[in-house]
């Protein structure tokens, strides 16, 4: 039996670990030292009320033999897939109910939507980037291209109509720099992936942290996309579901390459590979659209922008470059000093005791940088700042 | 942008789809008549109290700050992972928790477990069987060979010392056929694949229906299983999670090919692809494994299996030959007087409004055959079976 030996050409990851390691070992040695951890990309809101009350009320409906559910559609519920298309509608983005598939959160639509798509494919993705992206087509054996998401372009890259591509990531907001694409920047990616005959993955899991109104919440947004573009959404940002698991993918109808129908493609691995999403979760994902719990989430979201504002304003007063932050969770800026990633890593946890993340850990052109989130409590937020202040 | 065009080789899959509209045009026909599914294998009892009591808990964690759970463990709360390493050792299999992945369904891990295996490998499939295992090496593009599960064979076919396999799937207590190997069977697989270095994809699904206590619930209870074989378990028909989703994988440390170890690939592949299934369903499961859990799920079984009795004597009294029902929710029976398996499905529908699932649909084996579950309710099984007898 052969294994898959592509998977050795993965590169060992070891950015969190080393990050919990480092942590640990400083903890030990300093133990009255209140680290403040702005790292990880988890959310510490916990899920509000219309969600938690609707799946106690699923679960009880599945404790009743009236009530109880068993295998569900593969594809989700009608009920959810109906909220999420009312939801684009409210964006002005056009789709059918049964062009959005119930997942068990982006990152598994991120990986498994290669399943239906040839090895034999160019894949560009900007650096630095969500790591899933480049691992995921390594494990398939994939050729990758990269293209530089620098200072320069403030970590927006837009296509070179020397390089092609088959297959293009598009992460807005984006993880890790925070930057957002305005409607013309996507449109001149839509135009490329269109000649190119190529696909997009769009990665839309931070749209909510989006203020501006003028910025694209979907990519769908742009004419033509819904003939090039696959949609990834996620409630894990958006309603705290990461520890809850639901995310969703729109394969619109009119996406179609080799003559086939890419929505027929999905379904049929969906089908096959996957059997749908817990209903209690499925009933705690739509209740995120109830009139009470879309005020609810908004609530989260004006927190988590709240933090990001503080962060931003006090990089600024300091005369640090940053980027995102003002539509996105992710407060991006450049290690000051000329200091290397981990460098300022050790320095933040030493002297200030502020966990953050090394933007090296992304990808080449992530050296020198530093990602901030704004998923921390207001208080654990204010107080970083405030050592962050007294450092400077 | 190409797409795998291996799927274009996948036969369209119209076996439910078919039952399904035969069932509704004959309902039309004739609204009156009372039609009992004995079909499609979902439960129909609800989640047990101590499970549901369990998920109550979990969702007021989730929506309490000072409780609230963000992203879990990859592979599974080790709450979780160590009851069902203790669930393991009263079998008499030890492992180490850490050996057990927590999944979203037994589908899931079947269907994801080929990513860290090459498509360059032969896979012996059985005939009859569960489309999945078929489809989802269809999709990769490897070769596959079957063996004929047979009633000369009783549906248990044995290795066959000149075909060479790197991959081979066993399900025991089987899908659809309800037959179960024995230790000695199972013994002479597990020599097959050290031989040939060949790795065995044990489906368990169903071994919480095995009432006989001489025969094995786990492929590892076999010495030396540990070295070749993944084994792939499941909450949906042992606690009625076929709504709610959850199953595990164990990928034993001990299993090494090409020098790597399998749980190293599989690890990577989860941890890159997946990321862990939703806590409240995991405090669910959990929950299964406490006393009052446990015996509420006896109960369950205990239902099901007589249930089970009763089609089995009911066919025992009219001469058919049958397979399964003793040790599985599966009766698997011989169509009367040559009939295809479609024309008793029809024969059972219109004479005794009965619905149950054409043998052939699982494979070129399974023609004159079909299969009746025991998943349908206490009264809808004797009265389907009353029927039955009035038609006999």
């Amino acid at each position: 039996m052969k294994i898959n030996r592509n998977f050795l050409n993965l590169k060992d990851s070891y950015l969190f670990a080393t990050i919990g390691q480092k942590v640990n070992d400083y903890q030990k040695a300093n133990p009255d030292a209140a680290i403040i951890r702005l790292g990880i990309g988890d959310v510490t809101l916990p899920l509000c009320p219309a969600v938690t009350e609707a799946m106690k009320e699923a679960v009880a409906e599945m404790g009743a033999r009236e009530t109880f559910r068993g295998y569900g559609p593969y594809e989700g519920y009608a009920f959810l897939r109906e909220a999420l298309c009312v939801s684009y509608a409210q964006k002005g983005v056009k789709l059918q109910s049964d062009e959005i598939f119930v997942s068990d959160g982006a990152k598994c639509d991120v990986a498994n939507i290669l399943d239906i798509l040839s090895g034999d494919n160019v894949v560009l993705i900007p650096d630095p980037v969500y790591p899933v992206y480049l691992d995921t087509n390594i494990m398939d054996g994939r050729t990758v291209v990269f293209c530089d998401a620098t200072a320069a372009n403030e970590f927006l890259p837009l296509p070179d109509a020397g390089t092609h591509a088959d297959i293009i990531y598009l992460c807005s907001p984006n993880n890790p720099t925070g930057s957002v694409y305005t409607h013309a920047q996507l449109a001149q990616w839509v135009a490329y992936a269109r000649e190119h005959e190529a696909l997009i993955l769009f990665d839309a899991a931070y749209e909510a942290f989006i203020q501006d109104p003028s910025l694209p919440r979907s990519i769908y947004e742009v004419p033509g996309a819904l003939e090039c573009a696959v949609e990834i959404g996620s409630f894990s940002k958006t309603a705290g579901f990461t520890g809850t698991r639901c995310g969703w993918c729109v394969v619109p109808k009119g996406l179609i390459r080799e003559d086939v129908p890419l929505h027929q493609l999905w379904m049929r691995r969906q089908s096959t590979k996957f059997n749908g999403v817990s209903y209690i979760v499925q009933r705690g994902a739509a209740a995120v659209f109830t009139e009470e719990g879309a005020r609810q989430i908004r609530g989260h979201i004006d927190m988590y922008m709240g933090n990001a504002k503080i962060i931003a304003q006090t990089m600024a007063v300091h005369g640090f470059a940053y980027f995102g932050g003002d539509n996105s969770p992710y407060i991006w800026l450049q290690c000051p000093a000329g200091m290397t990633s981990w460098q300022y890593f050790d320095r933040l946890l030493e002297q200030a005791n502020i966990v953050g993340t090394p933007g090296s850990g992304f990808g080449a052109n992530g050296e020198g940088f530093f990602r901030l989130t704004a998923f921390g409590s207001h208080a654990n937020t204010v107080e970083a700042m405030e050592r962050f202040q007294t450092l400077f």
